[in-house]
């Protein structure tokens, strides 16, 4: 059984746009006590679409946390009191890459970083496209490119997808194809 | 070419144990201005270590900020002024597992969540292992059990590995074994 913390106090030390930050102190081994800083956040939605021909909407966005151009599976935020993680996956493809879709699976659902952050990201196959308008937020700035899936694994395999969740989606994606074709 | 967002001004809001916090004011397209919310963490490293029996040593932790335990690879964050992440990856295997691997190999580096962290998780691959005593840093609380690949991967197949680093790297793993078996 291992040790689960308790919290003794809590203490919100910041409320922001995208994420709040607080500061647990918690019950650890040994009948000590320690702190947790813990950013919350409202979780998202992480997307492999297909296209008929195969192919793979990826977005190019510059991410002021990494100061670079970060190459992605699109993906966002799940609204304020958003419950159905969904209703989210659809408007954040439609509105980063114009495509609607018939075929919605859920693959996974996963903690982005356990260590801090309370962030879950659902992630969907969507297969059974139709082009549309992109109708990206204001202060975004995206490019859309399609990828055949062989060109990203190859990307993968000499280490360039530097992005966590668009590398699990991607290999989570590769490694059910490889069992279909089996 | 993607837009680039430039730093107007940036304010430090909390400086932490294991994070800081700072809101860097930015500029956007279409010359307007916004706010990013930007985590500051040291990265770190994560491990897939190979005993001679192919099994791979994995952790369950309490994770406060998931208020549950979670299966993982084993993983650490870098010391305050670390350059080098293998030996952070040889300093967090043995603390955690009490292996000691004779041969290493970078996987991938890769960042958690580009939203707002800039987190890069140093991913290796540890084999040629010998087994020693563990040494857990005084506040955490881990069990280690050792797992064949073949369950692990039935486990990503059933939407159970919820760690986002664990199964990106195992699913690099898994990729590379099928290449190299092929």
């Amino acid at each position: 059984m291992v040790f689960e913390e308790k919290t003794l106090s809590s203490e919100m030390i910041y409320r922001g746009a995208i994420l709040n930050l607080r500061k647990d102190k918690v019950t650890v081994k040994d009948s000590h006590t320690s702190y947790r800083e813990i950013v919350e956040h409202s979780g998202g939605v992480l997307i492999v679409a297909v296209a008929a021909d195969g192919k793979i909407p990826m977005v190019r966005q510059f991410r002021k946390a990494t100061e670079q151009v970060i190459f992605e599976l699109p993906a966002g935020k799940l609204d304020p009191g958003e419950t159905d993680p969904l209703v989210a996956a659809k408007r954040e493809l439609h509105e980063e890459t114009g495509y609607t879709a018939a075929k919605w699976t859920h693959l996974v659902s996963f903690y982005t970083s356990v260590g801090y952050s309370t962030e879950m990201l659902h992630t969907y196959l969507a297969e059974e496209l139709t082009a549309g308008d992109t109708d990206f937020d204001e202060n975004e700035a995206i490019d859309l490119e399609l990828w055949e899936p062989e060109a990203l694994y190859e990307m993968i395999d000499r280490g360039e997808i530097i992005d966590g969740k668009t590398l699990a989606a991607l290999l989570l994606y590769r490694t059910r194809q490889t069992a279909d074709s089996v």
